[in-house]
């Protein structure tokens, strides 16, 4: 078991102890799991109460907040430093490399130093595999595709022909890469498939959630760019482009060929529809359908998005709607008073 | 095949017979296919016409319904009973038990009594497999995992370490269980993952639908409780708890540690902020997305979601916007009319 | 390689060269990618700047386009020559038939000429499949189904028992066919699952997306018509009818029992409620949610999905909310005045 005492902590990862410095920290836990030997994590005021009755031994917080009695690690950015203790507490154990007898990799498989392909993984002919890859079980990779060096690939993973996966990627289970974007040529009611013969690239450091799907391009490419994080069930359409850096939150869904920026956003259950350009740093609130363009560093919400604060505002005054429609009608027969008032003056 | 009179069936599921008691019924069939062996169902209005030109031998109606004509089976639940008529004619036919050769269950796993274990299955380190549970062709379940007595888990789905499902539950194809949550400590623009190391608790007699994922908690568990029912592709992110005997319908998402009450229900494409407490018994409409606390019984609609009653107004109330508009300009128009006449007045 | 001139191309698809006709054709690619030997597609004016600024060989455009110094293949239906161009330039490359040592074929499972089974696929007993089908890695065939001639399941289907797919379907990876229906009958808050006893029809020619579900019937079928292309991570629920000809793109949704017409669509995140039905020709906007029948030949929009035109007078008018209810406020200050000073002069 590791242990370290809280002054360890704040020297490893640069913060102050408020409290007992010696206390002994074995790990990390929710304020309400927490005991003496735990690290608990408090950022969100909503948990002020539970922080309180927390028998955590210490409380990570950020510069400035208040737990009479509690003994805290305070630090700049409370989050980084969770995640640096996590890694500390919590390192990733890793499967002993190898690839499984059970695993069909065809013979031209170009296969790094260190990696590992799990039991019934099939590795299609042409394919690259990075060093220190990880395929896990039941995983399908299909001709010619490429995994970059450190990326994993978890069970159940499908990438169609062709696709094109960075380095230190993270595709959990059930994600599909380089499906057939929508596509068809209707004509008299008919509908003819468009062959789709781009191909899917995801650059490196991206991760993609459990049953998203990413579409092969039509002609081009569907990119994911550096550093983007995807979450689970979210559809990313046929050459659509996600710029560096983006998260896209749980059953988001982008339509073909729209481009997102640097650094955006979609928040749960968002959706964007074609061909549109996302600006840089722009974000699209929860249940919101982006119908324009939006430039860069927008704040968008509502059906279709619009800026967030007049979204907010048109939500305060829709409430009041049947209010303002009695309040319409009660000015109509006044002013009909009124008026008749003054015909008779007449 | 199976055979029964009508009053076989009303004695045994506790209801009356409505015109000839002889009747013998050897199947159950919708109204529109049942034939003369059939039993139909009818508690939908919308269906009236069905039933009044259906040809089954007998109907399935609550007390109080009028099918002039027809031979009806009059239970107090119908939809109880269909349940108990269907589990009598269409019993579930199981699998031989036994582990497939094919399948590649680690040493060290503590397989119960009259366990199925598919073709292409993987069974990990540590992991324990109650009596009479059935694990699918191409199933996963990681390190240390644990699937309770008499559960299922269909062809394909993916279970990551140390995930405890409990007994009796049934997991549909492609749900992925523990997958990572959606955490990054965010600094300078780039995303910095942190570890997820809590688990998913799957507790009894919880069915999961199709391409479902519940992701496992970042320090805690995500949990769902006893008797609740998911239906395809939700998503059920780090931290939720969702209570006992919850109903989730398709396509619906509730976002980072939530907590759902007792015999809440979510209907299709609904939605729930992070962070939230939603009171037990809670209806939240189809399309719906909750962005702030609600309490026990509550009934909301709309985004943001509010009280059903006031969406439905405000919903009608909203048609009539163009209207309001031009009505208010008109109003304008006369006041002003009214003013001037004044001031000539004057 | 293959190459054709433009000319060649235009007798062959039937349509006409502006500029130089004897151009050397050896692939289709997009305005940004295409270099003098592709062929590019402009249809939509967003990308005119693009068009414009293209390397293309010869730009595919439909009759009335004006690029100014550029050659023009120029056709009645750019989209389905599209298709056709593409068939010609990337003919699909069939894997050799045969099915694997590392399938797991039932014994009694009839299988037609010419078919491709995959490492890992398990077809149960008394399954069909038909000439020149073919079964991806890992995919799953439940008892008694039935695979129609030239059908494709891709990597990682799955097929529950019961299941029947026409003929020339293609079925992406991680979709899952005859999952059951969300259907309980619910009594003292305990929700007891009603068998779902029906099945999956998938006629011929159809096309569904990676990850989407469709689930069985309750007691009848769940039918999805001829023709029809369903898009990624999309929910059918139990007993649905999808007409044939329809288009329901990504992660839409039909709830349980509706039944959609012929050549009906539905766009991105829409939605259906259950027990509806939607006329053939109809239209349901991205993120719109139907509650109610709609009738043959609707374009709807919104939640509740009412007249797309009505719902884009009241879009506009909702943002004005603010303003007119400021303007209510003026209009009722007028009013008071004008009631005073007419009170002052009685």
């Amino acid at each position: 078991m590791k242990r370290f005492s809280l002054l360890q902590l704040a020297e490893k990862f640069g913060g102050e102890v408020a409290g007992d410095r010696d206390r002994q920290i074995e790990g990390v836990a929710t304020l309400e799991a927490a005991g003496p030997g735990d690290l608990a994590f408090f950022t969100n005021s909503r948990y002020l109460e539970k922080a309180r009755n927390s028998e955590a031994g210490a409380i990570l917080v950020r510069e400035g907040t208040e737990l009479p009695g509690k003994t805290l690690l305070v630090v700049e950015d409370p989050s980084t430093t969770l995640a640096e203790l996590l890694e500390l507490f919590h390192p990733v154990e890793l499967p002993e490399a190898g690839v499984s007898d059970d695993a069909r990799v065809s013979d031209d498989v170009d296969i790094g130093a260190g990696v590992t392909i799990g039991p019934f993984a099939v590795i299609e002919a042409g394919c690259r595999i990075g060093d220190g890859a990880r395929v896990g079980a039941g995983a399908f990779v299909g001709n010619g595709s490429q995994v970059g060096a450190g990326s994993v690939l978890m069970p159940g993973v499908v990438v169609y022909p062709g696709t094109v996966i960075g380095k230190a990627c993270l595709i959990h289970s059930g994600v599909i890469l380089g499906g057939d974007g929508f596509g068809f040529a209707t004509r008299s009611g008919l509908h003819r498939k468009i062959p789709q013969v781009g191909r899917v690239v995801v650059e490196d450091q991206v991760e993609i959630g459990a049953n998203s799907t990413v579409d092969r391009g039509a002609l081009g490419d569907t990119r994911i760019g550096a550093g983007s994080k995807i979450d689970n069930l979210v559809m990313i359409a046929h050459g659509v482009t996600i710029g560096p850096s983006c998260l896209l939150a749980g059953q988001a869904g982008i339509a073909g060929s729209t481009r997102l920026g640097k650094g955006v956003t979609f928040a749960g259950q968002a959706g964007a529809a074609g061909h549109l350009t996302i600006g840089d740093g722009s974000v699209v609130a929860a249940k919101s359908a982006v119908f324009t363009d939006i430039p860069d560093g927008s704040f968008v919400a509502g059906v279709p998005a619009a800026d967030h604060r007049e979204w907010k505002k048109s939500v305060v005054v829709q409430k009041r709607l049947p209010e303002m429609r009695a309040e319409l009608k009660r000015l109509a027969r006044k002013i009909r008073q009124l008026e008749q008032d003054r015909n008779q003056e007449d």
